[in-house]
């Protein structure tokens, strides 16, 4: 399934949302429709566990497109949010993980030529997040050097405590698309969470894709384009750390909780890592895909217009 | 106002209590008695505002003792959990904020010698949050140097985005005591969530004192005790980016939030500065006190016993 967070009107509460067929179907609304107490919320949705997942698949699959009274209208026709437009607590950002990554981070930032030996862990504050869409803010008195990577984002289904590799997937409750921004002249002493969480810093969207349809997080092609020109295109199969091992990595130490969000890292061509190098500017337009969940893109707007 | 979190025995609720001579009284019975409408968990109390706060201080003022039939408890009779048991994104760690830290840390880890230029900030998941009393967990399969860093703790009270530094410390809530618990050894590439991030590494309390108690923030003396022998013990004049400085710099890119907890830095004396160096193990006790606010207690306990 893909699930989105809508709303029909900039007035009107966010709602969540199953597409079928090109439509955004209410899920509280077809639950009512089919017997199923379901939330209005994808935070409340994921908290249900993975037996909501297949009652609903199960419920829309039958349902035919008779979805009663409940809203369904034509994915056009609705603005959509990012998944979880407020997480509970930071994302989970993991830096270096795919090879030539590394190697060009090495040469443009201060990082090492080294393969990490362990993932290599960041935060993003909830406030960092932004739908589809949304605009990304450009703070010219902050940085001259605003940089895009797009990225695999794992959010998770069930509490995680130490799980082994083998079962880590079984926690995942689905995949999304998201962009972490960087303004790389904001690194502090080794620490990233200042230069990628600022403001709009987590494009995030445009849906979750449960995990039932995403077997494996290792085949997926994601790429990122600036003003139409392809900046990034790889394949997830080249992380250094798999999925599994980055929720078993993490768990060792910290538990994972339903809605939790993993961005895994970002492949070669940041702006950083390009000779020129090449950054963000108002008026550029990012867009990035990841297969099977879909695309967002993002203009860049000056900071100021929001003050 | 000294306010707290607490339940009367393991199966009630999480309320929020104001102290008053010793005595916990609920806010929310109280705030019935005396015609306010006020909540009882901290979060929504500090959502309220600045205006709740002086209501809440003027009405226990006015009671002389008379808390109607609102529950008012000796407070050795109540068990105190951390003021904000769940906080709603990471906490803010500020490093590297003590000069006297910055040497030791030089010397016996792997952060630079130089006085940092701006605020090494990273983060601590809500799960890393134990309250008063509650253990910390060692786990021997994870690390063999478990370290202590007593710091002040700021709530802040208002959304602040780019605040200046003369008008910074009007957005805070209050001050708690925080120790910033390390596994020194699960440092990876300079990032330092995953080493200071993990389950009970952000013991929190014994409560939040508001700011009107606390005009100057820079003149509280700290100290932390390891089975009863003296670690640390400074004063937070010694802090080298003050509270104000804090919540400006970080506001200029990262919008905060009620609720929002930044932890300020720890003064020389952490365990892996001393020579040789100290860590902690199962059975040791750690205590950590912020002049004004108070002290909080936290036996280390091997974390096989939570499995």
């Amino acid at each position: 399934m893909k699930l989105v967070t809508y709303r029909t009107d900039v007035e009107a509460p966010a709602r969540l949302g199953v597409i079928d067929d090109g439509i955004v179907v209410d899920v509280a609304g077809f639950g009512e429709h089919v017997g199923l107490d379901l939330p209005s919320r994808m935070l409340d949705f994921i908290d249900l566990g993975p037996l909501a997942v297949r009652q609903l698949r199960d419920a829309v699959h039958s349902a035919g497109g008779d979805f009663g009274n409940a809203l369904a209208l034509p994915i056009e026709t609705v603005t959509l949010l990012a998944p979880i437009p407020r997480p509970r607590k930071n994302i989970f950002g993991i830096g270096l993980n795919y090879l030539d990554h590394v190697t060009e981070s090495a040469k443009a930032l201060d990082t090492d030529d080294a393969l990490p030996k362990e993932p290599v862990v960041f935060s993003k504050p909830p406030t960092a997040v932004v739908g589809p869409n949304q605009p990304v803010r450009h703070d010219a008195n902050m940085t001259q050097q605003l940089d895009w990577e797009v990225e695999l984002a794992v959010i998770i289904g069930t509490t995680t405590t130490a799980v082994a590799r083998k079962n880590a997937l079984k926690r995942v409750f689905g995949y999304s698309v998201m962009i972490d921004v960087s303004a790389r002249d904001n690194r502090r002493a080794g620490q990233w969470i200042f230069s990628k969480g600022m403001d709009s810093y987590a494009p995030f969207g445009p849906c979750i894709v449960t995990a039932d349809e995403i077997p494996d997080p290792q085949t997926l092609d994601l790429w990122l384009k600036v003003n139409g020109e392809e900046k990034q295109n790889s394949n997830t199969a080249k992380m250094l750390f798999k999925v599994d091992e980055l929720i078993a990595d993490l768990s060792k130490g910290i538990t994972l909780e339903p809605g939790d969000i993993i961005a895994t890292g970002t492949p070669e061509g940041v702006g950083a890592g390009r000779d020129p190098q090449e950054w963000l500017w108002p008026g550029d337009v990012m867009e990035a895909y990841v297969e099977g969940i879909g695309t967002i893109r993002h203009p860049i707007v000056n900071a100021s217009e929001f003050k």
